[in-house]
């Protein structure tokens, strides 16, 4: 099996995701089965939703790699979380990550399907946005919810740049790259300045 | 582009309930993208939800014109709800009318795809209600979830009446506008004087 | 139409996952509207989630029977449930019964789909959790959804035991039993000594 890029963004994302809702399990103290489940449900919960949407197969359901990744990273957070000086700012950041490489993901498989620049943008947010509002939501945690814009604007820039670039023909890599890198500054820019 | 009554009132239902949710983002005060993704979310959730389990293609995949609706009447009530007197009041009068439509909508799709009296009315019923309680989720209202009863109701009402209309050889037209007017009258009279 | 044991389990689940509901919407004193839609909204959650992941036809979107369980359930519970001594306590046992149920049949579609042991897992849990999420949710209760470690580890065992049981070559019945049992015995133990 090789990987390309958009697949090892596909991965990463699912992990970034799978370790933000360890972190929630962690903050919430829950146990090892706590873990396992928000873990994945945040992981793979958007990628669920813009597959059921695009009536395609579900991702994990063709392809166990990405539940295994995300029991993978629950065990090992849960081994290490205890040493995070603040499990919530790195489940942000990590948040952040996810969000980025969703919204690229998202927007990305929606152009694939449609070829409608606006479902490709539609797709891109809530690819990026449903995870953690899954996560946030099952865990108690007020953040994303209560505060949509900044959450929904950086999937917004992401997918949008993304289409943009793909539709002035950029190759893949490069506007998902451009999509990547606009997602991550908006949303990394409000924690860090927010 | 030819439009029958039916597709008038799908796209009269999506334009009140995006309404309706730019209302909800208005009274939680958010920035334009808020009013963006709840306009978004609260107009075409039950529609989405009723194409996801009936396995058809969801239907603004397929047709842009609703997603652009949505942001058509986001950026509108953006601009101008800080006129209105009460936003709260207004929002459940659109809800109302929103819901109303999409019973009928709900119960025709569910109807012309299975045939199924049964799964017409619970399509009616997932696709009105589905929308609006996504809204007052996201948006933290406890509204419709705190008392189901009038709002499940109404949506029982017309999409029963639809049905029965239907089954009687009434033109959709007919069936249409006795559901309509069923969900609405039970919606609007609890709103009035409940 | 001949009833075979996967089939009953099937039913069963549905009915008491009603019942489950229609004890929550008695708590909450909402009216018969009320029973009918939290009774269907979690009987029949699990099972619409699972379906559509696997991209199947909605099982009950093809056969009324377990609307018109659900109705029923709902009509009887809401005579009844006022004799009740402690409609939680019951409303908690007989959700661990649809827990046990729907876990092993969740990953009986899920194994039977796709042939992957992952999957059928995950399904079952999934199947096994979702309607208990969405009856406490809509209902305001907050029971499973901040303790998810037991209502999920006995989803897990149900899900596990039933897949190995099923790839050791066990039939049905049996390996279905084991499921149940396994599930059964972990939630209804927390339950009784928890």
């Amino acid at each position: 099996m090789s990987l390309n890029p958009i697949d090892l963004l596909d991965y990463a994302g699912v992990a970034v995701f799978a370790a933000s809702g360890a972190l929630a399990a962690s903050r919430k103290q829950l146990d090892i089965i706590g873990f396992l489940f928000l873990a994945s449900v945040t992981a793979i919960g958007g990628g669920t939703f813009r597959d059921v949407i695009l009536n395609l197969p579900v991702f994990w359901v063709g392809n166990s790699s990405y539940v295994l990744i995300c029991a993978v990273v629950a065990v090992l957070v849960f081994f290490s979380a205890h040493r995070v000086e603040s499990r919530w700012k790195l489940l942000l950041w990590l948040d952040a990550i996810g969000l980025a490489a969703f919204s690229v993901m998202g927007a990305a498989k929606g152009l694939a399907i449609t070829g409608s620049p606006v479902v490709s943008v539609v797709t891109g947010v809530l690819t990026a946005t449903f995870g953690g509002i899954l996560r946030d939501l099952l865990a108690g945690e007020p953040s994303v919810l209560l505060r949509p814009e900044i959450y929904v604007t950086a999937a917004l820039a992401g997918a949008t740049l993304f289409t943009l670039g793909d539709l002035a023909g950029l190759p893949p890599l490069a506007s998902g790259l451009a999509g990547f890198a606009a997602a991550f500054l908006v949303r990394g820019g409000a924690l860090k300045f927010g």
